[in-house]
C-alpha cells in the first residue's frame, strides 16, 4: 500500500470532478463522471467526448461537460466492497435472492418488497425509469426523495489509476470484465459508506443488461446474474435509509457532493449458485 | 475550380453544424463553430474541447457542444469578400474611416453615427457588449433587434478545407496571419450575402485586439487597423438593413439558420494608408 498511498498523496494536490452528459432530442443517451488530477482532465474529457459521439443509442445533438475543482481537504479516501456473484436461473429467482439479501442487511420485508415493485413498474411518474435513485425508508418502505423523477444521485466518486488497474486484473481473472461492474462497484462504494444508509438495490435501464446487485456494509456487493427480463427498459436504484429524526440532508450531501477517491479494492469472494438445474 | 467543386460535391453528402460554448461562473469565455462533413465531426470537436480547456480567459466550468445535422439541399455555397487593409493612426481616425465607408455602402449618416456610438458605449443594457449583433435600420439608425442583450447572431457558416488553406496562404503572403481575420471574413461573407443587408460594422470585445472592419457587397471587407482604444472591452457588431416592409424574418433566418459553406476565397487588394505621419 506504500506506493498507492504515495500516488494518492500526490493526486490529492489538485483534483476536479468532470461530468459529461449527452442528449438527443432532449433525452439523455449517455453520461460519464470522473474525479481526476487536473493534469488528467483534458485526456479524460477527450475520451468521454469520443464515446459520446460514437454511442450506440444514437447520435448526440447536445453534449455538456461540467468541471468542478475540489480543495484537497474535501476529498475522502474510499474502499471498494467485496464482490460475490450470485448465479440464478431467471429474474424471478433473482428477485427472491435480492429480497433475502435486503432483509439480511437489515431492511424490513415490506420495504424490500415495495422497492422491488417500484423498480419493476418504473419508479418515476408515468412508469418511466428515474434519472437518479429512490430513497426508501428501511422500515416503512415509504419513498422519501423530494423529486420522484430525478431522485437522488450518487456523484463525485472515482478510482485511482492504480486501484482501477488492480480491479480490472482481479475481475479479469475471476471471469468478469465489463465496465458495468466497475462503474457499479465504484458507485456502490460511495452509497454504502453514506451516513444512515442500510443497503442498495440496483438493476440497469439498459435493455440488454439484465444483471443487478444488492450492496450493503455487512456483505459488500452481491451481484445477481439476472434481475429483469431481457429487453426490459425499466430499471434503477433504491437506497434504503434509517434515520432517527428523518433528517436526510447529511445522507444526500454525502451521496451527491462529497468527493470520494477510492484507492483500495475489495476481494472477489467465491460465488453462490442458486440455480435449480 | 474543378477540383474544388468535386470536393464540394462530396462534402455536401452529409454535413453537420458543430458549436461549442465554454463558460466560467455563468459567463461566456470562449466559443467556436464549424460546418463539417460527419467524418470530420469528432476530430473538430476534440480540438474545440482542448482549446476550451486551455483558454487564456480562465478555466471553463461548463462546456456545451451542439450538433445539428443538415440535409444536403439546405447547404448554400458561399464566397469570401475581397480584403482591403486600411492603416490608421488611432481609433478616432479609424472611426472616421468606418463612418465614410458605411456612407459609401449606402448607410445614412445618422445611422452610421448611431451605430458607432452604440458600440462605443456598449450596446447591451448596462453598457455591456451584446452577445450577438445590433440590427440597425440603414436609413433611420433605429435599432430593430428584439432582444438588445442577445441581438442577432450569424451562425452556421464555414470554409471548406481547401478554401481555408488557400486563404491562409494568401493572408500569409500579404503579411496577415491570425484567426481573427479568418473568422471575421467567414462571418462577413455570411452577413453581406443576407437579404436586405446593406453593410456590417465590427470591432472585437477582446481588449487586446483593436482592429475592426466595415463590410458590404460593394467594396468587400475593409479592415481598419484600429477602431478602439487598447484595453477596451466594449465591442460588437452592427448589421445595417433596409426593408420595404420592416419584415426582418427573412434576413434573420439567413443569418442564424441557413448553412453556408464557403468554397471560394476573395482577392487581397492593395491597402490604403490614411496615416498623417
Amino acid at each position: 500500500m506504500g506506493a498507492l498511498n504515495d500516488i494518492f498523496g500526490v493526486m490529492f494536490a489538485s483534483m476536479s470532478s468532470l461530468k459529461m452528459r449527452a442528449e438527443a432530442g432532449g433525452k439523455h443517451i449517455s453520461g460519464a463522471e470522473r474525479l481526476l488530477a487536473d493534469v488528467e482532465l483534458e485526456s479524460a474529457a477527450v475520451i468521454m467526448l469520443q464515446r459520446a459521439l460514437q454511442h450506440s443509442r444514437g447520435s448526440a445533438d447536445k453534449i455538456t461537460f461540467s468541471i468542478e475543482e475540489h480543495q484537497d481537504e474535501q476529498i475522502r479516501p474510499g474502499v471498494l466492497p467485496d464482490l460475490t456473484n450470485n448465479l440464478v436461473d431467471d429474474w424471478q429467482q433473482g428477485r427472491d435472492v435480492a429480497q433475502a439479501l435486503l432483509v439480511e442487511a437489515g431492511v424490513a420485508e415490506v420495504a424490500a418488497q415495495n422497492a422491488l415493485l417500484e423498480l419493476h413498474q418504473g419508479a418515476a411518474p408515468g412508469g418511466e425509469s428515474m434519472r437518479g435513485a429512490m430513497l426508501i425508508d428501511a422500515d416503512s418502505g415509504e419513498r422519501l426523495e423530494e423529486d420522484p423523477a430525478r431522485g437522488v444521485r450518487a456523484s463525485r466518486m472515482d478510482l485511482t489509476d492504480d486501484a482501477r488497474q488492480f480491479l480490472e486484473a482481479a475481475l479479469n481473472s475471476a471471469g468478469f470484465n465489463n465496465t458495468h461492474v466497475i462503474e457499479a462497484l465504484t458507485l456502490a462504494a460511495k452509497v454504502i459508506a453514506a451516513p444512515n444508509l442500510v443497503a442498495e438495490l440496483c438493476w440497469s435501464d439498459d435493455p440488454d443488461y439484465t444483471a443487478g446487485y444488492v450492496a450493503s456494509g455487512c456483505f459488500g456487493y452481491q451481484r445477481i446474474s439476472c434481475l429483469k427480463q431481457q429487453g426490459e427498459r425499466r430499471g434503477g436504484r433504491a437506497f434504503f435509509v434509517r434515520t432517527a429524526d428523518k433528517d436526510l440532508a447529511t445522507t444526500i450531501d454525502w451521496l451527491e457532493r462529497v468527493p470520494l477517491l477510492i484507492d483500495q479494492i475489495g476481494t472477489i469472494l467465491p460465488g453462490k449458485d442458486w440455480r435449480c438445474c
